[in-house]
């Protein structure tokens, strides 16, 4: 399908460029400060957390439910109802999990490490190998390729299809090569296509057969409850009992955070796996530390109870950020729909949309909005290495504006989009 | 000097060792349960910490001083408050600091991590080289050793004397060995001898040679402001200073920690550093996590606001930690004063008591206090490998423990230290 700006002729086609390149200077001229790079939580929505700090003050107790100080060294893995929290939100046994501090991600940077240094489960260190991969669905994570690059793994990317990563591809690279140790994955709501595993997905995802002992599927399940509808909620298959109901019970690690649903980096986050594979974590955890802080633990015990608390938690979080993806999609649609110059995700949960521009244009656009004030995720940081092959990536991040500066900037985005991509038409046919 | 028992004939000495063994039988047949074993606060200390938790509800603002929203993502190395806080405590500038979760260990595991995966400001990463040690000063932290056991480092024993460790040997072997790369210090009443490094002892330390570049001091000041008589509190040099004016500037990791001020693993702690040595540690940082638990950050400045709520708080500490200390001396005085069984240390701060049997003595006289109930700190924990090569160290921790509680133990230790010493004798005069 062509273009609006390839049927265009060459003079047709460079006043457009010239009306859209004065469109954009009007829009430097207003001198905005607007970012729509990151995925923070919007002060609204830290303000529904704030009950949680009346919690714990100094007239209440700080036992846990088995009697244990709180306040006092101890309790490494967690204390009980944290773990049952965790358990819930994550839909697995406690006894499958490990309560952490800050967010998941330093979790995750810790388990790479260790595999790096003392192998898993008792497998050779990978620093002891001549090559170690992980595999990458793309577009994805920036901060979890940065894990893998800084110890040098080999990172490749495999396309994230409609309804998650090419299995084919998963299939063959984990079966057939033994130097691939993991996959990253965000199997719902992911980072940043919003995709959601389909069931079909998770089942095979449960039914790979390693060639590599030590291969683990990091399912980093970060969106677990961030539905936009949560009266309509993605469920998917849940994987640590698929995993052991057919006889792969080590082969993936899970991990939970608090971090948007209570405080980013202030909450508490959890890494849920097989019995073995806690009982070798820990091994390493014992070394590292003599605990994490229980008192967050049980400040959170305190004010969400369960699962059912987190619920009606998240519904006010969807109450504010919906308004946002729909603000987010109704100046994408005005701007670019029918224009053949870009693609995009509608997710339904999350904290992302994925924007395809032409081939070859995301550096360019992402610059351009910089130079209007407009600060956008880097183009290609959606790929291993920053190493977007096509350069039209780009991943938009609407929670924490509000309304006026979502929509403000997505219409610059819009007239930047259609000026870079003119351009690039107008070059080509010179 | 000889002792009591060597005085005795052997009729006289088996009569005593019945006599011993009839009042250890007594004392086993109490049922006690008591633990002398690690360095943990009291309630009662952890009580003086409450307040601190009702600064922080939903009624006050989150801002830091410029500006940030400590609720959210972001702030890496601490808010800068938080750093004034810690680098006023730990004696050295706010540029030099940066702020940690739960406790220090966590950050001595991450250095050795990243040394051993990265290397130290670009010097060959240690599972590159053939060998790495370690000096250890010995009686040491069985916990320090933990982590370099962990990684394989090989640890040498260093005689902890009045004045700090052995220094001629440090200088041979830091300024001969290029795989020598850290020493683990306590540098104020260490951990468990409750040794203060004399000025000259650290003087000594911030003029040494490295053989390697990447030789670093492990300055572990974790009681740097737990004084028992805060009226006359012991002050060493500064050492990051101190290597900065005679050339060294990053030659040291000094480590701080709030969790026996506050509530241990769940307070805020520190590494400071060089600027050199800060920027390197961010490299690392910056790929394993988003930033710390900023509100705990928050809640600590606005509870102890600098070092003088800090020294104030831990006048309230000392009062109820010191008489402790005194029963514990006391009992042992009494119990042991001139039998020439045993001798102990009398620390001036921090949380141990170094006491030593005569040599072969000491797993015995563990094994047979908890035998009676009482748990105590395993023998040769105070040493690289648990290995204690004369088997006469033994850590008394009498924080926790109520006073009566830390008398009755102390009486069962004296009887069960006569009655092991006396068999011994006895033993070796067949």
């Amino acid at each position: 399908m062509k273009n609006i700006y390839e049927n265009l002729g060459k003079e047709e086609l460079s006043k457009k460029v010239s009306e859209l390149r004065k469109q954009y200077e009007e829009y430097q001229a207003l001198g905005l400060r607007l970012d729509i790079s990151r995925g923070k939580p919007s002060p609204e929505q830290l303000e529904l957390s704030m009950p949680m700090l009346d919690t714990l003050h100094s007239n209440v107790d700080y036992l846990s439910e088995d009697g244990f100080d709180t306040r006092n060294y101890g309790a490494l893995t967690g204390i009980p109802e944290a773990k049952r929290l965790m358990a819930d939100v994550m839909e697995t046994r406690p006894e499958n999990v490990i309560i952490f501090c800050d967010s998941s991600l330093n979790i995750m940077y810790d388990l790479i490490t260790k595999s790096w240094t003392h192998g898993v489960m008792g497998s050779t260190p990978w620093y002891q190998l001549p090559e170690v991969k992980f595999l990458c669905p793309v577009p994805g994570y920036d901060r979890h390729f940065a894990i893998t690059e800084y110890f040098g793994i080999k990172m490749i990317n495999i396309p994230m299809l409609p309804d998650g990563p090419d299995m084919d591809l998963v299939e063959k690279y984990v079966s057939e090569d033994p130097s691939v140790k993991g996959i990253w994955c965000v199997p719902k709501y992911s980072n940043p296509t919003g995709t959601v595993y389909s069931e079909e997905t998770c089942f095979r995802f449960a039914r790979l057969k390693p060639a590599a002992e030590d291969f683990r599927i990091y399912w980093d399940n970060a969106y677990n409850v961030h539905h936009l509808d949560i009266s309509r909620p993605r469920v998917i298959p849940e994987l640590i009992e698929e995993c052991r109901l057919v006889g792969n019970p080590d082969m993936v690690y899970k991990f939970g955070s608090f971090s948007k649903i209570s405080f980013p980096g202030s909450s508490i986050a959890a890494l849920a796996a097989s019995p073995a594979n806690v009982a070798d974590v820990v091994s390493q955890m014992k070394i590292q530390t003599i605990g994490h802080n229980k008192i967050n633990q049980l400040r959170h015990v305190r004010f969400f109870v369960d699962r059912i608390g987190v619920m009606n938690h998240m519904r006010r979080h969807a109450a504010i950020v919906r308004p946002k993806f729909e603000a987010l999609q109704e100046v994408l649609s005005e701007q670019l729909s029918g224009t053949g110059l870009a693609d995009w995700t509608n997710p339904e949960g999350g904290y992302f949309v994925s924007f395809n521009t032409l081939p070859g244009c995301a550096k360019k656009v992402v610059k351009m909005m910089k130079e209007a004030g407009v600060v956008l995720t880097g183009a290609g940081a959606t790929f291993p290495y920053g190493k977007d092959p096509e350069d039209k990536n780009i991943r938009l991040a609407p929670t924490f504006a509000s309304l006026p500066e979502i929509r403000k900037a997505l219409q610059v985005f819009g007239c930047v989009v259609k000026l870079v991509s003119a351009e690039k038409v107008l070059s080509e046919m010179n």
